[in-house]
């Protein structure tokens, strides 16, 4: 295993010129991460022939896995095929399932087919071909001269799919070993933070590797491990994990692939409890986030979006005294908004926004007041950020389902 | 200026990693693009001096603009410039305004400096200093045998600023020419479709170059001319974008930064107009999106989210007749549901979107029926989608506010 060294060559004028974000080579750098296989290079070429041969002849020279994305489909743009064909000198043949499929296809929309399209299914003799399920052109692998070349499709979708069904378990087997993974999930907290509260476990990490990955008040982190059986994996993975959670646990919510809304919807499911949500600064962000929820219907009857004070009073009937005494801006507010709501719409639980998106535009602090009723109670929550007025908004619209979840979880 | 060929080298073991997409070299490539400067190769390589001198060898064998960016911050992993100063044979010195900087940031935490800080005030004596405005490393350009290295900093932010604060004018110096840009803006409309109606432009495209950027429901086409003087430029950038203007006048909705929903509210406020929501399927997206913009307040006042029929008639008013009638998924319904909401929030406006986002799991198929109540009347709109339950709602959204827009333009 160790001596496998690999690079990636995306091939492709579009991403030359700015027009595509080369993101295939980051989904197979990570893929290789995963499986311990060292990556020292990536590079990008252009659709030109010259240049393409002196790369492959480049990269065989400080490289046995080269995995090559881009170039395969029915244009005349497309070479990468044809210039391997040249570099490795051998005869390109039809991949028979391949060529049925395009030419079925065709027959399929009664159009005639250009004859280039049959370049789709090029490969070779002593290829192991990938089927591409999400579109034409068949995928490869080759070994020649101790070099593996590795040949996928530039359509982030046709790739990500090769890559999974196909690419890893011929990597896997070649390195002879199995490989899990487990994704553990957290939220409310920053990648800096996360990362360095577990510095020490990712500077040693090894077998399982930790893999990060954020989006704005989302952290997850996936740990892969290998060995020789399936439980040997999930012995590695257990230990990790366990000092994981334990070290960060004010901010885990789950594990592997269900995110923290689709989590609340399923949790209000589980317990059949209906749930309704008064929005002023997150203008309705939270709301479209449940609905985004697959079969949210069941348990979300709607809410509204209060933005101006009067409307707190006349639709969402807030006690005028409170928004007089405390301000609409206040945690007494929240909470006055998130029983009328469960009122106003006959629901088990109501959930209430508040606050401040931003101060300005060149002050982006920003302050939420989050409350939810539920029974006899309503329990707020406070939370200030500065990032700005949008991102300060989906912040708030996190924590205030962060919040959701612990009540129902508690329950 | 036909004679430049640039490559760019991202230095960085987390790209190798795929922790990190590598849009430094896109964001790179797409300026080089702009200025009509011809780039023939990206590459990543790890943080490692051996592999970066090697590719300094093989850029320079090939091109004569080398820009490189990432490794020059504090760290021990940061080799960049020390590599490049080993490949020049040119000794790095302080810059003095930069290592004044970094002194004075830690003078002002009260805290000791380490060290290594100081080495992201490294430049050649004969370079040109690229101030950091976003952080402490400073960049430069440099000429040496004929080729130009140009050193940026990895951080996305820094990159961006100094790319366009200093790269930009010092590369049009270069080239000797004055650029101008103009972005048109177009939705409701797809990229593939869009590039399609102006493929003979595209083919075409020399100066003014065409760059397409697209999001989903959202296509920007920027036109870059370069001349001898702005009004040439200008001259050149009026008779394209008339000629695409007239070619897609159906999607066309305005220039340069102003988003959709931007657009939507400033009109809002110039007719000093207000305007209230209500949402079915799209579930608070639009309001959202709405209170997203800075100043929505002055116009938007509010909305509701009527999920469930019922909601639909309690909360909204909504006549129940027209729901047994034609159904809550009809054009009267969201008629009824724009009158309704104008009516409840006492707005001059109503815009009411209602439907079905996706036909359940295989079936992605969405309808959506969008009014808007104005006047004294009110206008409506059926859109039909099939790109999944969450893409649907965002086209559904756009549609909403492309009609909305339509009707206050013309007023």
């Amino acid at each position: 295993m160790s001596s496998i060294q690999a690079e990636v060559i995306a091939v492709g004028t579009e991403i030359l010129l700015g027009q595509i974000v080369n993101t295939n080579a980051t989904v197979i750098s990570k893929k290789l991460q995963e499986l311990s296989v060292p990556c020292y290079f990536q590079s990008v070429v252009g659709d030109n022939e010259e240049r393409l041969l002196k790369q492959f002849e480049l990269a065989s020279s400080r490289s046995n896995l080269i995995i090559v994305c881009g170039g395969i489909g029915p244009t005349k743009d497309d070479l990468t095929k044809q210039t391997l064909a040249k570099f490795l000198n051998k005869p390109l043949v039809y991949h028979q399932a391949t060529k049925q499929k395009i030419e079925n296809y065709y027959k399929m929309l009664n159009q005639e087919m250009p004859l280039n399209n049959l370049n789709q299914a090029f490969i070779f003799d002593e290829a192991e071909p990938f089927l591409n399920t999400n579109g034409m052109a068949v995928g490869f692998a080759i070994v020649s001269n101790g070099v593996t070349f590795i040949v996928l499709p530039g359509p982030p979708s046709e790739l990500l799919k090769m890559l999974e069904i196909s690419v890893t378990p011929y990597l896997k087997e070649k390195i002879g070993n199995v490989f899990r993974s487990r994704t553990l999930r957290f939220t409310t907290i920053g990648e800096s933070k996360l990362a360095s509260l577990i510095d020490d476990l990712i500077l040693q990490q090894y077998n399982p590797t930790i893999a990060i990955y954020a989006t704005l008040g989302d952290v997850t982190v996936r740990l892969t491990a290998n060995g020789k059986t399936e439980q040997e994996c999930y012995e590695k993975i257990d230990k990790l994990s366990d000092v994981m959670i334990e070290r960060l646990s004010e901010y885990f919510y789950g594990f592997d692939d269900e995110t923290l809304v689709q989590r609340v919807v399923r949790l209000l499911k589980e317990k059949s409890l209906t749930l309704s949500v008064a929005e002023s600064l997150t203008g309705g962000m939270c709301q479209s986030q449940i609905v985004g929820v697959s079969g949210a219907s069941k348990s979300f009857l709607g809410g509204v979006v209060t933005y101006q004070n009067e409307n707190k009073i006349d639709v969402l009937k807030v006690n005028q005294q409170i928004i007089e005494e405390f301000g609409a801006v206040s945690e007494q507010c929240a909470k006055e908004m998130a029983c009328q709501v469960r009122k106003l719409f006959n629901s088990d639980i109501g959930l209430a926004f508040t606050g401040i998106a931003e101060n300005g535009e060149n002050d982006v602090l920003g302050v939420a007041h989050i409350a939810c009723a539920f029974n006899n109670s309503v329990e707020a929550l406070t939370v200030t950020v500065n990032r700005g007025r949008n991102e300060n908004r989906l912040l708030f619209t996190i924590n205030g389902l962060n919040l959701l979840r612990k009540i129902l979880e508690k329950r």
